[in-house]
């Protein structure tokens, strides 16, 4: 906390840099001053810059504009549908529109490198208040289609609403080029546990935010915009080292192998010394006065690669557990006296 | 109206059958009571349930419960995403859940039928307040799954968020079976325009909604749920007679038209007389004070398929005019003395 001790109604106020409040209030017109089809040609003029030249470009049969879009496939599609809620997984105060925007790209395409697939095409159901300025919907979109181009993936259609709060649903189309994708219930008694990168940071940022503070910037970051570090399409990269079975960390890591382990009729164990963390990360709950176990094992959002494997695991991946024969379905985690749990969506 | 000539609160509170309004608020545990786990195990259930038997079941991979979908794909994937919101596009007093969950399915499997598609797989994501009765949700759903089983299609996937409004986006995958889609700017000057069913039912239906009567309950059923005449992969069904555009009517033939009309770079001429009505739609125009012509051109939600031909036209389809070589994205409507136009979203 910088110079604000007074009520929590100021400090609230005053949380987040003043550019990223202004930047929902931006000058111009509103939603509702435009036509709709002004205002979505605008979106799908957006859409289309930003995949310019993408490789992936080449599979958009049909862009936006038809009734509906068509994208050439490789084998069986991948699909996956994600939302964010103002409110609910983000605050005006807190992340700016482009944020949000690349923040639902990035979390629904980590569903389809969860599978092994790489994203082919997105498609975005944008909700917001009739009297959102115009710009700020255009700046949501640039976010979120320059981080969904980051993948590869173009926006191809969408759907635009008037709703109370923004709701902005990103689904997905991906494909696994013809590999078999990875399923959640593949986990074998034996196998490596790893993950692509450090976890705990999303929790640690808002953790920040929530206090009025903008320092480590790094984790204030990872809470608006996570950047996991897998690559694309992590099936086809890694030929010899195929998951056994493979999720992505939304809902807390401890969440997760919950899931997984239920899902595949196994059990696992995980060390926590061995799960990697972002710089600063004990520091920083030392100085919060928070456990540095509940956001790395709790904390959810970071979006890494969380999967088993027979042998090796990729280049950059952490080890921090094994698949063993105990009970189905537990989880447990070495030296940890808590009941560690995950995020509920309501 | 029937007895309530009060005040215009008294109206809207007596409008709708009690069981419509009843149906949002059901016995039993809220949304919030329910960890999501149980909550989202119970919905892929009722999906897995309504998917029962689906021919086009087999082509699913992987179905719910992982991190994405996987579907079979017969060449290029088709894919467009629709939003029903609270309050816009419903209100709880006039649809049950089902209804609202019914409508969410063919709104967005009409956008895979206007490019020529069959759907082979439909993701939700449903926003909803946490004090949502936790079968209001069950219903929804149930009425979903129901509605695209109908058309072949089950729920592979989705996504579950607290939200203030109930917000519906149904994002639906399909092919075109190997064949060409049908874009929206291959209109050709010569070819005829015709529809697949009648329209301006639903208008109809939300005007007497509006005035709290129920008859004839065709046309307040038209409302509720969409029931277009087209079955999936027309397509696929008219070998010797492929559209050389196609769009559904979502937004108001008048709209429609325009937007078809300048896509294709020509003008399109349509009689009124020619366009199919459903029964009874002059007698409740002419009891509501409206002119019927604003129902039938301006209405939308109908989800019919309207389409171009250059020869004959489907069984069961209405001729309602051509494409002529006037000045590019015109529509000209015979004997029409407004300037009618379509939906906006805002």
């Amino acid at each position: 906390m910088t110079d604000s001790e007074t009520t929590t109604n100021s400090r609230t106020a005053d949380v987040g840099s003043k550019g990223r409040s202004a930047a929902w209030t931006l000058e111009g017109p509103l939603v509702r001053d435009l036509s709709e089809r002004v205002l979505v040609n605008d979106l799908i003029a957006i859409s289309n810059d930003r995949a310019g030249g993408l490789r992936s470009a080449v599979d958009v049969v049909i862009g936006p504009g038809d009734d509906a879009a068509v994208l050439r496939s490789k084998g069986p599609v991948v699909v996956s549908t994600d939302t964010v809620v103002e409110g609910r997984h983000f605050r005006r105060e807190w992340s700016a529109p482009a944020e949000v925007g690349a923040r639902a790209a990035v979390q629904a395409i980590a569903d389809i490198a969860a599978m092994g697939g790489a994203p082919t095409g997105v498609v975005v159901a944008l909700g917001c208040p009739p009297d959102t300025p115009a710009a700020v919907v255009r700046s949501l979109m640039t976010g979120l289609a320059g981080a969904a181009a980051g993948f590869g993936a173009p926006v191809v259609g969408g759907d635009l609403v008037a709703t109370t709060q923004v709701v902005v649903t990103v689904t997905v189309i991906g494909d696994t080029a013809g590999h078999s994708p990875v399923r959640l219930d593949g986990a074998t008694v034996g196998d490596v546990v790893a993950v692509s990168g450090p976890l705990g940071g999303s929790a640690a940022g808002l953790e920040l935010l929530g206090r009025g503070e903008h320092e480590p910037s790094a984790l204030v970051a990872a809470h608006r915009v996570p950047t996991p570090r897998w690559a694309p399409a992590p099936r086809v990269h890694w030929p010899s080292m195929v998951p056994t079975a493979m999720t992505d960390v939304s809902d807390g890591l401890w969440s997760e192998l919950r899931t997984m382990a239920t899902a595949s009729s196994v059990a696992i164990r995980v060390d926590p010394e061995r799960i990697p963390q972002p710089p600063q990360l004990d520091e920083v709950a030392r100085r919060c006065g928070v456990d540095v176990a509940t956001w790395v094992l709790e904390g959810g959002e970071d979006h890494e690669l969380m999967a088993t494997f027979t042998g090796s695991v990729p280049a950059g991946w952490s080890v921090i557990g094994e698949v063993v024969d105990e009970e189905p379905g537990d989880v447990v985690v070495t030296d940890d006296p808590t009941g560690h749990h995950g995020w509920e969506s309501f």
